[in-house]
């Protein structure tokens, strides 16, 4: 059977102006993906009763319309007025969601404002769903061949009606054809070089779609399917090829991966930041319980604090300069041993936009991990802005410490 | 003149399907707002040339047809091939593009991936606009009697080429009707607390119109009018009423108005962090030229470490717990005398979601401020998840510092 084809309505003048981005959209979006009926189309219009009749118009014929906002007490909140007349359906007063508005203003000591009956409007003959969190009710109605669902615009009403109502409701109406999904985790390689590692892989299973996001710490690919065993599969032979780009094919991020490792082997981890500032520290303990692995850091900004408080000595800073390989190794070095460490993470480099040099041109960074004594370090050259540089290098750092600790022979403790 | 028809089309099948919201149609909802450029639709739709092309088709004549995202290097990126069927313009390589792409790769060391030269591809005889931060260019041709805007979903390229580019060469081409705009940035006063203190003052002022938007440090509060005079009366009264909780009226955030209170005093900035891990030095480091005056830090999160780097006693640790004024303002001294700073800024806290107790709950910090020996500290409580913890923690410490900067009486070097 066919997957229906699913529209969604959002109206508000707030989210054309940009003054709220519309995350409406975004939940929505994942409980229907969730249950095989991903949106083909979202149109999104200002609090007009014609641009929403129009967007209405557009979207007839499809087998979910989802209308969401305009709902409000006040005059500019014209939704249930454009759909009324689209849909031919008059608006009559619902004496229980009345009372129920009545309740709530009685409930907070406010009277009731003459606008907010406004709220006790309903399409003659809708389904109705009551709203656990607010006061405008969920409505359901027959539509062209297709049902029409209209939903508040406050995000948690929203998510309660939907959760704890309408969507239980349209299971039993239609069809679900879940649609399986995996996400593969990479970092260090570039999306095309990804792309181009997957393709061969991908002309093998037809019935997987494959997107390629990037973010701040690598690319994700996500792999999508009707058939588990089709995405299975191609997964495992996809992950195969990437090697050890993949970091994760669950829910972590790189951070997490690393103090897991730590966690399973019984070491301590500890940072020294130039460049990065302090962000590699803050994506450690941005994760739970991270303090059973990492001890801390230094931010060693200035040169002195790299001499005073990591041991970096002075002949090595005059001669190779703060962003550097040796500068680098001896600051991972320095912080095991500072900071009573086993593991020490490093970087030094040139985040920009000022400070650069011919030799030691912005977007240079040196990364740097020591291991019991001995120590691994790799140069980056960044391209773009300087929160951009900084995140790479907390990235590449986390990376490399990753690496290190999945190379055999490392001693576990 | 009228308002020119502004039309914006959205491409990603991530927007669809909830895994990335679209915080792109926010920005630029703003930016042309600003200009008197309202968008009366936005049409997202996935990564299908059909529903691209019939998303372009039904926006046609308007003035400004933006079109965002779908421009990436993969087989997945369709964008350009329905807009160069929709408007009959063939795709062509574009020499300089490529070029800036192969530079990119190389300035990394990484060769160029085939599928890259996909990106080089634009539409022949359009208007480009270079990329600052990314490999694919902005594009504007004209179509139908109005004009269509092509530009990257990545949202720091959409932000830098629309900033630094695409804009100004739009303000150049159409009537803007700029509607004035303030910013009054504060921190440290809830959201109901800082309307309640401004409302009585925008009763005076008709005209202008009042947006409360608050964020990770703090609430901003955004006033818009028709009228530059009644907006400098407004806001001149608005910040006065509001006190010190301002602590911008420009563009600078937080850490960047510490920084710049410490440039001007001639005194140099180290800071002590236990729940935050990293995260204030991160912020105090993505700001420009922060090197100036930030010497460093220290993530103390193990206690051994707020012992030894920091020199918090044993006995204080063990009568008040790491979580205490006391120790957070040993902290704050520690920090200035270990790393040879004027000004400590130290935090100290429970982030959670565990470690909490019935005395010391989760979202429980303490603050501190140490300058020339003297020491101010104050303790908070936090709602929300740990990340949330963090980042309030966080503006929290930095606020403190400018108030104990803006404290009369206080010596300038």
């Amino acid at each position: 059977m066919a997957a229906p084809r699913v529209e969604l309505v959002v109206v508000g003048d707030e989210l054309q102006s940009g003054r709220v981005v519309d995350t409406n959209s975004a939940f929505l979006g994942r409980e229907l993906a969730q249950r095989g009926w991903m949106p083909a189309r979202r149109v999104v219009v200002g609090d007009l009763e014609t641009d929403i009749r129009a967007a209405l118009e557009a979207a007839a014929g499809a087998d979910l319309v989802f209308v969401v906002g305009g709902l409000g007490p006040t005059p500019d909140d014209v939704t249930l007025d454009a759909v009324s007349r689209a849909t031919g359906r008059p608006l009559v007063e619902h004496g229980p969601t009345l009372r129920r508005i009545e309740r709530r203003f009685r409930m907070s000591g406010r009277r009731l404002p003459a606008l907010s009956r406004r709220q006790a409007r309903v399409l003659k003959g809708c389904r109705l769903f009551a709203n656990p969190v607010g006061a405008v009710p969920g409505m359901i109605l027959n539509w062209r061949g297709g049902r029409l669902v209209l939903l508040p615009g406050v995000p948690a009403e929203l998510r309660a009606l939907l959760e704890q109502r309408v969507l239980a409701a349209l299971e039993q109406a239609l069809p679900t054809a879940p649609l399986h999904s995996v996400r593969i985790r990479t970092t260090g390689v570039a999306e095309a070089a990804i792309a181009t590692r997957s393709r061969p892989i991908l002309r093998r299973f037809p019935s997987v779609t494959c997107g390629y996001y990037p973010g701040t710490a690598g690319v994700d690919v996500v792999l999508r399917s009707g058939s588990g065993r089709a995405l299975v599969q191609c997964r495992s032979a996809v992950e195969k090829a990437l090697g050890r780009a993949v970091y994760e094919t669950g829910e972590r991020d790189l951070a997490e991966v690393v103090l897991d490792l730590c966690r399973q082997r019984g070491i301590k981890l500890a940072t020294a930041e130039s460049c990065t500032g302090g962000l590699i520290g803050n994506l450690l303990t941005d994760v739970q319980g991270s303090s059973a692995c990492y001890v801390g850091g230094v931010v060693a900004y200035a040169n002195e604090l790299k001499r005073e408080l990591l041991g970096v000595d002075e002949a090595t800073l005059a001669v190779y300069g703060a962003v550097s390989g040796p500068v680098a190794r001896r600051m991972a070095l320095g912080c095991c041993r500072a900071l009573g460490a086993d593991l020490g993470i490093a970087v030094s480099g040139v985040a920009g936009p000022g400070g650069g040099t011919k030799e030691k041109p912005v977007g240079l960074v040196w990364t740097a991990v020591a291991q019991d004594g001995r120590v691994r370090s790799r140069a980056h050259r960044f391209p773009g802005p300087r929160r951009a540089v900084k995140q790479r290098a907390a990235a590449a750092a986390l990376n490399l410490a990753r690496l290190v600790l999945l190379e055999p022979g490392r001693p576990k403790r």
